[in-house]
């Protein structure tokens, strides 16, 4: 003791001693260093342990050619990874994309000529007909037609309407009894769940093969039964899972956790890639969304997983357009400044439409959990599906998939369009080129859809609320801008109409002259949709960023940005959480979020354990203890570790000691080394002292003793505790008063104290 | 002291005994916590300071309405700063394009009509021509004609040409002397000194009005002198002096270096927007390049002022085409797998200009440094101009401005191009559509280009060597670019040659067919300027979104990403710093790079001070030291601040004083407080105990003591510490062993040691 007192021991010494001390000790058991389920890594540990293999293959990688290749291999590696899961996540969002058309497609009817076909690629083959006389290809038949050789009149209306409804139910009973038996973590987008993954939690089995495997064939399922769901928010779950599963493939990624996480923040942008036909959005996405530890490699690791998926993705075509993205619009008219009204406008309604469906769905899904309802999660899918599909067949606007509604309400109304939405009142003197048609006034048509559009609005609404939670895949990413996009084209055709019919009046004297096209209603059906995804989700950039690659016009990014700004200002006035938060806090997750800011006052000796009146923090010392103290005192507490002081007396810190380690180095010091019985003396210092002949072996446990706890002091506030966890990703933290040790910290009290501060329920968060 | 033993302190009580211990102590003297010139801030304490005030407003704003407006305006200040900065930058951006335009233009001739338009404008608004016959536009004219009335034959070309120097010499005079008499700081591009502050440094003056006015005004005559150099880097510089000028508008901003850094943060990206006309770009640059603490909250704010800035500039207008960015362009051609191979041959070539231009770059600032060049800078700027001049006029490729030779350089010979690199053979027979001009044999003139563009990239080469780092604002975004597009139309213009006269061998066979559109030239030269900015800054996802947001097209990010990433695989082989680290590195400034990874097994013990063999560390005991005492410590070292001991026998650490903290607590005392004398004895714990009358009055000091100051242990490993000062943004941080007090480590001295264990000089590191 009296060496280690004071700076005049041996720095360098010390090292080299150490160095050699863990050479001569026996191989590491299997298993330390590992995490349990449900339980959050240490990101300083999984680091340092990285830098010793990446230390220990350069210093190896000098002695021979082979090793140096090694060495080379482990450097690329990670491009390898990144690559693999581009291909991979590429190839599953066309082969969806693939099968969702041909299935929703199924619902109404079959290709006669190839069965796999969907309506559009059946009648693109067939050469007798043109893209403009699609309804009347005879190649494709409804199920109508198809059965009773006719296809008008009442009775093949109810006849399609009934299979449609059958299809329906039976796509939905598939999935949801698919994710029942094979993959229960199958359901939901997953996004909290891997946000919850990536700030360092372990839930095994979430990112699995089986999971990877059910989970895209029940997206297809899902999205096809014509639920009010989109497939955007699992495809980020399904290219994690592709993440995970070729990060097993290298050793660099499958033995440390830190690493894994790198891997998938980037398969996570891979997927939203994929999804939106958007990589430098989805790399966005990953950084402002989902990541939690995001260091500049990962940003460029991203950008590349993102591009190559993205690229895999066009080479498959599935959109049959050789465009990247879901939606492509082009716009021929400017905005003007006077826009900004209605687009601040579909802002707030943005807004308020995520406070709406986060309060609503919150509710409902809280209900589920505590009541009989979520017994019967099948019965559930069946009355949501039966119920969709019955009230969707007969407005045209609904029986369709959403992303064909929104891809038509976004596009402006070229000459060609055939849509009744364009249904206005032509000039006949006037003609001009394709490209600039004059705001006309609207036709009945036009008048027809805005009804048709505002019932789909309020039945979107309701069921999606129901929707989203359900036990299937369901994202809700292509709801929400439904939801969005038919309101806004609601607006922008009222403001069309109303610079039609009064373009004296003052606010529009200045930029619409008579017979200039002033206003694209596409355009409000864009930033409708943006705002109330933003609403919904909270994002802003990434939002913004996606929509402008969307259209590819900088132009447009005034009005994105001005809704997407308003609808998370206007969010987040009724509360700060976005849907993933709220859904990571239902399930009590231990979930640390970069955005919160703790600004209250307290200390870290209000928040730290034992608290006044509890019995004493539970300690080893460093030497004296026997190995059945110590298994007394693990049987005893629940402790995920347990810190080692000099002695009680003086309760001077020497380091920490994790609950498994130490578990495990006790049973397997048992059955393997000789002489160590219940009555061993457990040491935790360097140097054992001299035993008498007739005392059993000492057990010395120095090397899982972690000689580096990290330790704040009692007067340290919480804010920076609270930065200091976000920011290392600690588990728990020492408290020291003078240098002596105080109490606990750990994430959990930290998230409790957080949740207490917010007058929430400390314990709803239920993890370590 | 028994009191402070264990947990049983009630911590609740406490936190409010200290609260009320700040009431009744006296207010806080001024400069209590500010930071003195060339030293680094202490970033966890800048953000407890905000949440304190943030805290305080809070509760004050529910006593009165006018509180409450006031907390909203506080709230709001942050986007009204940005909204502030992104005018301001995108104004000036606008105001220095349309000088240096016209100044550019100067150097040749004038505009008669109207003296103060560039060439450009005055044949625009000249109705007689058209843009195609700019050259023939009566009112613009050169001096020679002006001069003498002939602008042909060799007297007219000399006298041009020495009236060109003249112009060149007289430009860079005033440009170095403006910096050298008023602001020294507004030479070089700023970026590295930029980072530096970022990363938590105080340089005074740096970024302040006197700065901006003369760095503006430089920057127009150092660009328009035809220096080797660009405008976009010290534009950035230009964006965070506005930055710095309206944070000190806002007391949230002007008295929190933490918070003020957030701003310049943005105004950095802002920077970088109007520099490119590419706010997305610019968000990612501040990203990825600049920034070191870089919250979500930045980023949708650096996201809203790089718009704002974009939109600014574009309603100025200065490059007369509506367009935002600074070179657009619109290839009509798909790219070929196979034309990887050159792209990857350009990102190679992109790093080893990279490489060899840091390494000769930095040679030469070094003897600039240490050798009497360093004396002369205005002889050196005049030097380096007049010789710029001089070889840059006989080249047509050279002579033009640096901007203008990109843009050429980038575009794609349409029909319309009358430029000598579109002297293609045109087959008579052929007639096509504008758009889509297949693949011809080059002409003279094509071939006379080549030899011009070799010479231009030579010169470019070795002149922009010398010209980065002297004493006038000079970037080298461009100069870089420029040798980039060079290479890249070179090596274009050889492939599509190539491909032309042997269409029938292998690598061309399966794409390119006789008489097709298959090389764009312009695109290997955008490919090129991308690998060697890359190789020369070592951006990434920026490069390339920046790239992006030029051409618009998602088409051309994989030839864009292979040749960047290419670039930085390449120069990383060579060296890992780019040019700005390896700038900071020469200045010597304490820059903690969050890029370099640290895996040396060195632990916190090797590192701290003091080492063997050195006196004890210099502290202070918590009671007992007197006045004097206090002030011979101060004045016998020059450390920034001392930790506080229970004893000096049983070194428990008890906080940690700032020795400005302690000067000017000690100097306002004797000043202020009466009875304190160099005998009076100085407490830092709570209580002071009861004194003899005949002492000296006692000075209190426990609220200048940091109760909770960082502390690792001896064994925590270097990696560890290092990234806990990177991530929390530490100055210093103690070692302690089992709760003694070993010794400590400041960030000067964690620099120190990384330079150290990569073989570099430790004591290049100059400033803490």
């Amino acid at each position: 003791m009296a060496a280690e007192a004071g700076p005049s021991t041996t720095p360098g010494e010390e090292m080299n001693g150490s160095g050699n001390l863990m050479d001569i000790l026996d191989e590491p058991f299997p298993d330390v260093g590992t995490y349990e389920d449900f339980h959050t890594i240490d990101w300083l540990r999984e680091k340092s342990r990285d830098t010793d293999r990446h230390r220990k293959i350069t210093s190896k990688s000098k002695e021979s050619i082979c090793d140096f290749i090694k060495s080379l291999l482990d450097a690329w590696s990670g491009w390898l990874v990144m690559l693999l899961i581009g291909l991979l996540s590429g190839t599953l969002a066309g082969v969806i994309d693939l099968a969702v058309d041909w299935m929703t497609d199924l619902k109404e009817g079959v290709c006669l000529s190839v069965f796999w076909y969907s309506h559009e690629q059946c009648c693109w083959t067939s050469n007798e007909t043109t893209y403009d006389d699609r309804d009347k290809c005879p190649q494709w038949q409804k199920w109508a037609e198809l059965m009773t050789g006719s296809s008008e009149g009442a009775a093949a209306y109810v006849l399609n309407y009934f299979l449609y409804v059958l299809w329906a139910l039976f796509f939905s009973f598939l999935a949801v009894s698919l994710v029942r038996v094979f993959a229960p973590y199958a359901c939901g987008s997953g996004i909290p769940e891997i946000k919850t993954i990536l700030s360092g939690f372990i839930i095994r089995g979430y990112l699995g093969k089986w999971t990877l495997l059910i989970k895209t064939v029940t997206l297809v399922l899902a999205v096809s039964s014509g639920l009010s769901l989109g497939k955007e928010g699992p495809l980020v779950h399904v290219a994690c899972c592709c993440g995970n599963l070729f990060s097993s493939l290298f050793s660099k990624y499958s033995k440390n956790e830190g690493k894994r996480r790198e891997v998938l923040s980037a398969a996570a942008a891979a997927g939203v890639s994929v999804a939106f036909g958007a990589p430098i959005g989805g790399v966005l996405f990953s950084l402002e969304e989902v990541s939690y530890y995001f260091p500049l490699k990962t940003l460029w690791r991203s950008f590349f997983a993102a591009l190559v998926a993205a690229f895999t993705l066009r080479s498959i075509n599935p959109f049959g357009n050789n465009r990247l993205v879901l939606f492509y619009v082009e716009y021929h008219t400017p905005w003007y400044m006077a826009e900004l009204v209605p687009f601040v406008l579909l802002g707030v309604f943005g807004g308020l439409w995520g406070t709406l469906f986060i309060r609503a769905n919150i509710a409902w899904c809280r209900r589920r959990k505590t009541t009989r309802l979520g017994r019967y999660p099948v019965l559930e899918v069946l009355v949501v599906a039966g119920l969709t599909a019955l009230l969707a067949f007969p407005n045209p606007y609904t029986r369709r998939s959403t992303s064909q509604l929104i891809s038509e309400l976004f596009n402006d109304c070229g000459s060609l369009a055939s849509s009744q939405l364009c249904d206005y009142v032509n000039d006949p003197n006037m003609t001009r080129p394709v490209d600039d048609i004059p705001d006309r006034p609207a036709g009945a048509g036009v008048y027809a859809a805005l009804w048709q559009l505002a019932l789909a609005l309020v039945f979107k609404v309701v069921i999606t609320i129901f929707t989203f939670g359900m036990k299937i895949p369901s994202g809700l990413f292509i709801p929400s801008m439904a939801v969005g996009a038919i309101a806004g084209r609601i607006v922008g055709i009222a403001v069309e109409q109303m610079a039609y019919h009064h373009h004296d009046w003052i606010i529009f004297r200045s930029w619409c002259r008579p017979g200039a096209d002033c206003v694209t209603p596409g355009l409000y059906a864009m930033v409708g949709a943006a705002a109330c995804l933003g609403g919904v989700t909270r994002m802003t950039v990434s939002l913004v960023v996606i929509m402008f690659e969307l259209t590819g016009g900088l132009e447009y990014i005034v009005p994105l940005m001005a809704a997407a700004v308003t609808s998370k200002w206007v969010a987040d006035a009724f509360g700060k959480e976005g849907i993933y938060e709220a859904h990571i806090q239902l399930n009590g997750y231990p979930f640390l979020d970069v955005k919160d800011e703790f600004t209250h006052r307290t200390l870290a000796a209000d928040v730290m354990r034992p608290r006044r009146g509890e019995p004493p923090l539970a300690v080893l010392t460093r030497e004296g203890t026997t190995v059945e103290d110590v298994e007394a005192l693990i049987n005893e507490t629940d402790y995920n570790g347990f810190p080692v002081v000099v002695s009680r007396e003086s309760e001077r810190l020497v380091g920490f000691v994790q609950r498994r380690d130490l578990t495990l180095a006790i049973k397997t010091a048992r059955q393997k080394q000789e002489g160590v019985v219940s009555g061993s003396v457990v040491y935790f210092s360097e140097e054992v002292p001299p035993l008498p002949a007739s005392a059993p072996q000492p057990l010395k446990l120095r090397r899982i003793l972690n000689l580096s706890p990290f330790t704040v002091t009692d007067h340290t506030p919480m804010e920076t505790v609270v930065d200091i966890f976000r920011k290392l990703g600690l588990r728990q933290c020492l408290v020291t008063r003078s240098g002596r040790l105080l109490g606990i910290i750990t994430k959990k009290d930290v998230l409790r104290h957080m949740a207490q501060m917010l007058n929430q329920d400390p314990d709803s968060i239920m993890f370590n």
